[in-house]
């Protein structure tokens, strides 16, 4: 006979990082059963124990952790190594090894939903390798709501990451993610490191051409947060100064 | 002077289409602050108006409608023509105009986040047009669920909506995601009528290579959800009968 096993859950953090004076209420984020499953984990893997420590203290303030939160098993998730297409799945099982014997183990990124533009989607798959069950906790995404607010097509969409930090590589990746967006009339959505919001919205309008559009989402679930989508002509005629310190969705439809 | 403008806010639906036997309490899938805005909102549009009333219904047992659900304004979208790039934004105005009187007005999908695989994108555009402010509020959606439980690549991912009903269309179109995928690394996510689902997933497993990883997400966020992760030859090897009344997503990434 094999013991029952616990699963592989997928716990979605806010998208505020903990840190935002504006950050809302847990509640206003996040469903009842993901405050209330939170709440009674005792395993996880964690993108970072400090952020996923400072969430568990807020969900604790609304229903009360099942164990001391100093007691709780918190392991952090190897990190990929950049370009690798992830870590083997034969790292990753040992962290598996509670669910092996009937313990179910969070999984939890420092926000938004886990295995999502985050290196977590390794563990899960080691998860399915080895016949535990994944189970994803409905939750915000950044990547879709700011899709969602962007007005661009939501019917055939990408999510391509970070564009290069090498002038001419980026401004040659801007050049084709235009022509692919053409193509396919497809959105094309990435992200930037917050110090360099305002570099990647510079080199955006400085390659795009004018007709296309270009939608820009900060600070969203949080109060300060807005989107706004033009032209790339609109953006240069009326700029908008993007915070430094807050991470950004950027989205772009090729007119 | 011009008078304050209300805005567009977007809010998310359960992903259960309100008819599944084992739907769960809205509360464990939407956020209290998106219960409370549904709650006190008078003015909407709807993709469909029959099961925007049935999630009203649902909203008012947890926090009471601001007037009665037969007194709201409910309207529906037009719906885009297939092929067409959306209908033209100034149709679309005319359902922004409580906005433009102070009046924030709510846009609702049949299940998860409005405008994503919908056509809500194009009263966005509007709104984005005329310049009312757009509020995506925190919610599911089954496209970003499926991928977090697939552990495929989250960090480049595509949304290509359905694929084509003639077979050999279909083929061909399957053998252009999975170069796709190999090309780019890049998994890729679509999405099928629920009574097309085995079909769908028949025609997967006939033109995909050994190696390629497919998921198939059925129900999440219900009791009877899963996901279920494996290569082509694992699926043929081991066959998962998929329910015909229950949307799924599927995901693909080449080995």
């Amino acid at each position: 006979m094999t013991a029952p096993r616990g699963s592989l859950i997928l716990v979605p953090n806010t998208l505020d990082f903990g840190i935002a004076a504006d950050a809302p209420d847990v509640r206003d984020v996040l469903p009842a059963s993901v405050i209330r499953t939170a709440a009674r984990l005792t395993h996880w893997v964690a993108e970072n124990a400090k952020t996923t420590r400072a969430f568990l203290k807020r969900v604790d303030a609304v229903v009360p952790l099942a164990q001391p939160l100093q007691t709780l098993h918190i392991v952090e998730l190897p990190r990929a190594q950049k370009g690798a297409r992830g870590v083997p799945a034969t790292d990753l099982t040992a962290l598996l090894a509670p669910a092996l014997q009937g313990v179910d183990v969070g999984l939890i990124s420092e926000a938004g939903l886990p295995a999502v533009a985050d290196p977590g989607a390794a563990l899960v798959q080691a998860a399915h390798t080895i016949g535990i069950p994944v189970i994803a906790l409905p939750g915000p995404s950044s990547l879709l709501l700011a899709l969602a607010a962007s007005g661009l097509n939501g019917q055939s969409f990408a999510f391509v990451g970070y564009l290069p930090v090498d002038a001419a590589e980026r401004a040659a990746r801007i050049r084709e993610l235009e022509a692919l967006s053409r193509r396919a009339n497809q959105t094309q959505l990435m992200i930037e490191t917050p110090y360099r919001n305002e570099a990647l919205l510079g080199a955006l309008l400085a390659h795009l051409q004018a007709a296309t559009r270009l939608s820009v989402s900060c600070g969203l679930t949080m109060p300060s947060g807005f989107t706004r989508t033009d032209s790339a002509q609109g953006w240069k005629a009326r700029p908008t100064a993007l915070p430094a310190d807050v991470p950004a969705v950027f989205a772009l439809l090729a007119g």
